[in-house]
């Protein structure tokens, strides 16, 4: 079973980590981190790159494709070698998904035309530019088109898991979330923007800024 | 502020890449991956290596200490360079913190005698025998010893919103949490030892052998 995470130039680490430690773990998971070259790809924060061991020529039929979000995925929809190998991948695949605002990727690479798709809370307009319709669930799945969305970043583990119960069983799921001791106890409620003040929105695009 | 996040051979990439994703976006953030020589680290995966920036010489005082876990942290005990490194890193940190195994670590360098210390659910036998006492708990914090752990793998997100907090305010944490959407919502509820079955816990340790 191939597994194939793009990387790109100001990806966010995180969207493809989260599902890297879930799906990689699978039995008989033959997982690679791709990128138009390899080599280390840097993240939004420039502070940390991941390598990608492979070249996307090298992995054209991925049975899983995974595309992560990040602030460069504005770079993305004129690159051809990113677009044609998605579309190429996504006509052999048995899931093509992202996480985050990967799936403007995807809805950029006509994938997601009049489809229901989900993004980061912040760029649902995006994607509904790109030809999809933007709902807010945190996994949306389309089993007969062989798409999945994820939200926001974390969001990746959530999907990851769901992959793992598609791809296996839900025992498989199960035990990768005990795995990695996913049982959530965030010291806050503000994980949504319908669950964030004023204050906090307002602060979290202040902090947006500066990275971006 | 600055913020070292350990990497050594056979590493779990999520622990580290949550809390980075939190804290490398806070204000005055300064961020670097660090090992005892700069360049790729690869995963206990093998599948991924993230790239160290910096060694440990160059980063001796860092404000924030991050320990990740994984089963290369075994390895860890017996190396001078990174346990003497830390032992001179906590002296100066606000805060030394660590993620799932990674507080076997903290452990191995005596920063962990007789506080009570939480790590991954399997390994609660190996951090006593540091000379913890450890607890089932999220995320173990002792503000007067200065030192934070946290339980396996994701609950690195959990601490890293803490510290959010601790280090600027909770509309910080707040802010964070919404920029990565951290409203969990796994479709099990398997991850925590006193959830699981016992079928899940065996394929969990199938799965675990495969890779380990």
């Amino acid at each position: 079973m191939q597994i194939a995470i793009l990387l790109y130039d100001r990806f966010t680490a995180l969207d493809a980590v989260g599902p890297y430690d879930v799906l990689g773990r699978l039995p008989g998971a033959d997982l690679a981190f791709v990128a138009v070259e390899p080599g280390p790809v840097r993240t939004e924060q420039r502070t940390l790159a991941l390598t990608a061991d492979k070249a996307l020529s090298e992995v054209p039929h991925p049975d899983i494709v995974m595309v992560p979000g990040g602030f460069g995925t504005r770079d993305l929809f004129d690159d051809e070698a990113i677009i044609g190998w998605l579309r190429e991948a996504h006509e052999h695949s048995t899931w093509t998904t992202s996480v985050c605002t990967g799936s403007l990727v995807l809805g950029g690479a006509g994938l997601l035309d009049g489809l229901t798709a989900t993004t980061h809370w912040s760029c649902y307009d995006a994607l509904a530019g790109t030809g999809a319709i933007p709902i807010a669930d945190r996994v949306v799945e389309h089993l007969d088109r062989r798409i999945i969305t994820a939200a926001g970043v974390s969001s990746g583990i959530d999907m990851a898991l769901r992959l793992a119960e598609l791809l296996v069983d839900d025992t498989a799921a199960m035990a990768m979330q005990l795995m990695i001791e996913y049982d959530p106890q965030p010291p806050f409620d503000s994980g949504a923007l319908t669950k964030s003040s004023d204050e906090v929105i307002t602060r979290c695009a202040e902090y947006s800024a500066l990275r971006s």
